[in-house]
């Protein structure tokens, strides 16, 4: 059995964001095994799974990733949408575009320090739609 | 309900290539609602999603890739298969060796930019196998 | 259908480590087709596919894993809980936390070359909790 919707996020800020929490929301119920797909419809933004609890991880996450992939490196071609564009094209590969989660005994089968996150690579995302896909 | 079926791409060179055309011209008939799973049966290779128009965004992929995973670091210990072969294998992990579309309304719910990648690490790496997998 | 368990590996050093075997020793009844989705419940370790002959791949796998993400970094804020903790959430989100593998044939339809590696990115990781997800 599958069942399917399309939502569309608030506007977030540049970094990492926890969304399970809008996640879990859409999901009006949740079959007792089968898995989630969620699927993000953008090539600058990503999805992942990581720690839920303090907040100081996704600060770190922000700066890490700026790192790996530097703004305004004089060998870019791609560079007429700003300086955070190429850049957030490479990160969102890094993250990945979807996340696949394992649903038992009617919820999300995460780890206890597990949580979806948003990843958002440019400073003026806008809201990002999401495709969620439950397969039971 | 589960339609699978193994390709072989064409040749392609070391670099980012848009792949969707091909992907779409093997799925005879797209269910109504669903997942493809697109797997690449290789570990110096790799499959994204990312942006479907402007080609300069996938020279700036492999520059960037380049640059993260260089070649002739002076630890490496896998050296025997050649100066590009280490690197592309973790190139392969960092990109991912699938991914996973929801299928909407009989055709891929991809975002208006996204394509699929196929990411080819190896100078010479030969036809890549696919196995393409719907469920729906 | 959909068969689902959890299961706990042995405690696994630092670094990569092959675990195809324990992964195949618990699947009981494998479909003609269908996928199986590996999921670990952790943030700090991850779950990737690559070369499951040479050792020497591994070993250099974890030297540029070690290289991409570095410890002690003196602008990391997240580090109460160890040096090699902040450094394991993002080598996690690189590789990913989970790999989808089509099931072809009544087995799992790997590349010749590809085998299911455990990346154990903390020093003393303890035992990590997986579920696995067949659907046929």
């Amino acid at each position: 059995m599958i069942v399917q919707r399309e939502i569309q996020l608030p506007r977030f800020s540049r970094g990492f964001h926890l969304i399970t929490n809008f996640i879990e929301e859409e999901l009006d119920e949740i079959p007792a095994e089968g898995i989630l797909f969620v699927h993000i419809k953008h090539t600058s933004a990503g999805l992942c799974l990581n720690e839920n609890a303090d907040p100081s991880v996704r600060v770190d996450f922000e700066g890490i990733f700026n790192r790996l992939v530097p703004e305004d490196e004089p060998y870019y071609t791609h560079t007429f949408e700003g300086s955070d564009d190429m850049p957030a094209h490479v990160k969102s590969v890094l993250c990945g575009n979807s996340v696949n989660i394992p649903i038992s005994n009617h919820r999300l089968n995460l780890g206890t320090w597990q949580g979806i996150y948003l990843c958002e690579f440019r400073n003026n995302g806008g809201g990002r739609k999401l495709v969620l896909t439950v397969m039971s």
